[in-house]
């Protein structure tokens, strides 16, 4: 419930245009329309939240957890819109991207409007730690999408790639915002450090669903049109396996297809099913998850503990 | 000579590749291949130059000095590799663009990469107040994009806005360099104030000299195609004095040719040239740059005095 408050007040906060440009605020508010999952956001929360040490913080404890969090969503949705640009998606959250209802340009430049008042908001709270913390992790995003964009096509990518993209791509926000949590919730050096570590797993973990949510294999409606990342030549998890597990003739019938630039996204969906890689996807799942779990049960905070399992909980069940 | 030296250093830390990822370190070192004017550092360098004071500085007193203008740098350079892709520029600096030479999704990424790391250093740096003015800089710079954006083919575009967009453009983080400098330099309010008002004018006649440049002024090879401001239908100072002694019949042929998708660049051209407003600008630039010579005359350090002097009389030689 504590968590819910102050998930709505980041809510509002994003939501609140400051500029006096009215393009400015028409395409910020575009952006922060639909509210997504907010599950960095949340697991900065409940990182941050420690109230057998209240009477230690200030009296704005509230305000900077808050701040925070929205801070950590400012700079995902950043991310998001520039890749609107780099994958030219049309749809995002079940709306128009700004790359389609505006442009382009305007897409980049949002994305850096959102960037730097994530920045100034940092500045606000004033910890270089946390900003230290935050702008590396800013950094990794963006290498993590020029790994994978280097590795598009890249029928015999080894599979520590693909790990580092993963964990570049959203593993590393979502360690960031439990670190930067528990820096502000002045938590035990062995609870933060769990924290951090189960973040990190279960953003690798959403990453991997993500992955499988684009080859469609859920009712979820992910807002978003699906087979993606075939189109866009991007192997992932779900076609790494596959491939592995296949002989050379169909590695190379497989990377004919995806050197086509009309790709026959179908074919390489049937080809992935064909195979046990949604299986072994979920295998990776269950081991992250079952890992994990445990981790969180060495959480000396009883109710952060408990927060987390459920957060745990609502991730497992997505359903595949 | 003292400044120069620093110079040299924030060219050294500029070009310092650091990542393991060979696709990251091919685009940062082609954008930082060609050195540019540095004018930001430069200001940055002379703003925290402070020998008065120099006991009361930490031994490394020289190297935050140059650390901070090469973040200044760095934020300068992701500003300009995104605008590259919201131009569709194909040259920079006499070379080619990252979106050309790779494509807009690797100039996104590696535009926010650069914006990171030079946020990785300022948290390095540690001081909040730094970090709020260039975030807060940086932040401008993508709001006066979007309103030049959004007042595209505007030919009734007010002198304000035109003002606005190089402030924020332009004038914001040169202002930005000398205020981040005078903290480092622990400069008295006074001086303080000075240079940074000094250089936020100065930013603003650079932006007004580059409008100009880009109208091929001058026999200066500023390394890019010329009139792509009219190409990209972008009104700037010489077209908007144009345009305001115009009747109202030249003000709709203009605008007729700037709603024209295969714009006549040349055809505005002559059309600016028929009226006062190179004169216009001019004037506009001599009365900047006379009022800056005498906030600098002010200034109570008489080697920064000097030092300003001589890089207003270099900015004011350049040639129309």
């Amino acid at each position: 419930m504590k968590i819910d408050a102050s998930l709505a007040a980041v809510d509002q906060l994003l939501k609140r245009t400051i500029e006096s440009e009215s393009i400015v605020n028409d395409l910020y508010r575009h952006v922060f329309q639909v509210s997504g999952k907010k599950l960095r956001a949340k697991l900065c929360l409940i990182s941050s939240l420690n109230e057998s040490n209240y009477e230690k913080f200030d009296n704005n404890y509230e305000e900077i957890r808050v701040q925070l969090a929205a801070i950590i969503e400012l700079l995902h949705s950043a991310t998001l819109v520039h890749d609107d640009v780099i994958d030219l998606a049309s749809q995002r959250r079940g709306q128009e991207t700004v790359s389609e209802a505006w442009s382009n340009s305007h897409a980049v430049l949002i994305g850096d409007y959102i960037y730097s008042r994530a920045f100034v908001l940092m500045a606000q709270i004033g910890v270089p730690e946390i900003i230290d913390e935050l702008a590396d992790a800013t950094n990794k995003i963006a290498q993590g999408e020029l790994i994978q964009l280097q590795n598009k096509k890249n029928w015999s990518i080894d599979k520590k790639i693909l790990e580092k993209i993963n964990y570049y791509k959203t593993g590393r926000l979502f360690e960031a915002a439990s670190k930067t949590g528990s820096i502000i919730g002045k938590r035990s050096k062995k609870d933060a450090n769990i924290l951090t570590t189960v973040s990190k797993n279960l953003g690798i973990a959403f990453q991997i669903q993500d992955d499988l949510l684009d080859y469609g294999l859920s009712n979820i409606d992910i807002g978003k049109p699906k087979l993606q990342d075939i189109k866009e030549q991007k192997i992932t998890f779900p076609l790494m396996f596959a491939l592995e597990e296949s002989s050379n003739q169909t590695k190379k019938d497989i990377k004919n297809l995806l050197d086509n630039k009309e790709v026959v996204a179908e074919k390489i969906y049937d080809f992935v099913l064909s195979t046990s890689a949604i299986k072994k996807c979920n295998q990776l799942l269950d081991n992250n998850f079952k890992m994990t779990q445990e981790l969180i049960r060495n959480i000396s905070d009883n109710y952060i503990s408990l927060e987390m399992l459920n957060l745990l909980d609502e991730m497992w069940k997505r359903d595949y």
